[in-house]
């Protein structure tokens, strides 16, 4: 080991370099354009990053030590000090129709986010063109990239589909009423998207196939109406898993622990370990809304109810 | 489990999209530019991809029965009937250099190769620009994309650098006449490449800084002067593992395994040990010119003498 590490290190004898004819290039200071195909049976699905949040880690899970947390994201080389929240939604090109599944956090996510319409656009899609947006659950940043904060509608010309139990349950004015004070902005913001389109909204119910080729999947936990979407063409499946993990390199390891953002803990619990085992049993490709991009690959068994999520071979489409 | 692939599949029930005022968006057919950037203190490494290509997985591993390697394989969710070998050379950006570390296949590799001259101007850069290509080793895919089919040099303005053992071993006439008939056309290809720019080619010796910040590394076996590019920036350190493993799904959790392709698989199998063991002692970050794009990650110990290779996460640069 001391004899590597010397030499990794290097002997400190520099040779500068003799040429240099032309200016040093700029560094470029910016990330690729952040979106990646799969072809799915005749369907082209695209990955859609929109960049990452990191919230306190302290109580985020909420039945695992810290300890225990924290090596989980060492051994996934992410911030321990943090949980780190990856933003990456699907675009699905079934050859007629043009469907996103989920549509980031437009103008009010972090900073740190808000890179989801230049990588739609990188990737030669036009908001105009969509025909539907289906929404797994009514969280901001799943909802916010379909109404900017000026109000203006991203996807004019798209139909918005939604679960039906998550509509009955954020539009619900009682609900909102009744919820914590920290819960009524989320009530609020539902509305300020949905309110001035409410009379078009379609609601679809799970089991359904609401789109032709995709259907929604019930996955109810993280919020009353959470929904994953099976997308199929011919033989090829693809599950989109949605909110089932808020951390993949954490929750598909450990999908006992609990986050503080699952609504029903249990419930989500369950739906998270079914759903796990579906994709783990039919080797579908699947993807997380919040798994470190390109957020899609397929789901390995890793020891008695434990998973990894291994990335999509990047490759040509052909 | 019946109940829940039965909804994954849907009830059948298509409900048709009624809008569709547009015509269809065509599907893509491309995957997305393939370069993914780093930050290395104050350095920028940017992974540059050249597709990849597949051979038979028959006889490819000396060592381990077929069914075990088709396992691994398939653990990995890659094809399990051949190997798949991907391709991805690195540029690292010192702020005052501009420095390829390996070329890529030019137009001599496998027709699912030859992304690579597209992916680096996609990444902003311009072969006209470059200072120094440092060369790993002496086999085509490393080397061919310094110099086309037609003779053309694709860097004209930079300096080539090889570290020696390498060269004395290629360039020997004595060694090519000893050679076996199935290895004659790699000597021939080096001197295409080489010969006319002999004079003009740099040769370094491991353990030194050949360039400001990069360091070559001894790392035998693949090849006879294998070398290992290790990059530091103030305290920030990353290693270009080179061809540590000509697939890192394969060799990087089985570094005992020997590959057909490896020269002297026993020290081949020597230096990948030592390197793993440093890189995941370390924590540094690091790359393999043979793993999935983006091909880079960190090397986490996963038993005793196994490891698994990280991707690394997928951020803005800021």
């Amino acid at each position: 080991m001391r004899l590597t590490r010397r030499i990794a290190i290097g002997t400190g004898l520099a040779a500068a370099l003799p040429l240099a004819g032309h200016a040093a290039q700029p560094l470029a200071g910016r990330q690729a354009p952040s979106f990646f195909r799969s072809k799915i049976g005749d369907f082209e699905v695209t990955a859609i990053n929109d960049g990452l949040a990191q919230r306190p880690l302290d109580g985020f899970i909420k039945n695992a030590p810290i300890e225990e947390v924290r090596k989980v994201l060492g051994d996934a080389f992410m911030a321990q000090d943090k949980i780190t929240i990856p933003f990456t939604s699907v675009v699905v090109n079934t050859g007629s129709k043009l469907i996103l599944l989920d549509s980031g956090n437009g103008d009010l996510g972090a900073p740190t986010t808000g890179s989801w319409m230049a990588n739609f656009r990188a990737a030669g899609f036009d908001p105009d063109k969509v025909d539907a947006v289906l929404i797994s659950h009514f969280h901001g940043d799943h909802i916010n990239g379909t109404r900017l904060k000026d109000g203006k509608a991203v996807f004019p010309n798209a139909e918005i589909m939604v679960s039906a139990p998550e509509w009955d349950f954020w539009m619900d004015d009682g609900k909102m009423a009744q919820a914590p004070e920290g819960m009524k902005p989320a009530f609020q913001n539902v509305r300020r998207v949905f309110a001035p389109m409410a009379k078009d909204v379609k609601r679809f119910d799970w089991g359904k196939e609401i789109v032709s080729g995709i259907t929604a999947v019930a996955a109810p936990g993280h919020t009353p109406g959470h929904t994953v979407f099976a997308v199929q063409s011919g033989n090829a499946r693809f599950l989109m898993m949605s909110d089932l993990t808020n951390n993949t390199a954490v929750f598909v390891r450990k999908p006992d622990w609990q986050a503080i953002v699952d609504m029903d803990g249990e419930v989500a619990r369950q739906s998270r370990h079914r759903m796990l085992d579906l994709a783990a049993s039919e080797k579908m490709q699947v993807a997380f809304y919040h798994a470190p991009f390109p957020a899609t690959g397929h789901i390995l068994r890793d020891g008695a109810g434990a998973y990894q999520l291994v990335p999509a071979l990047w490759q040509p489409l052909g």
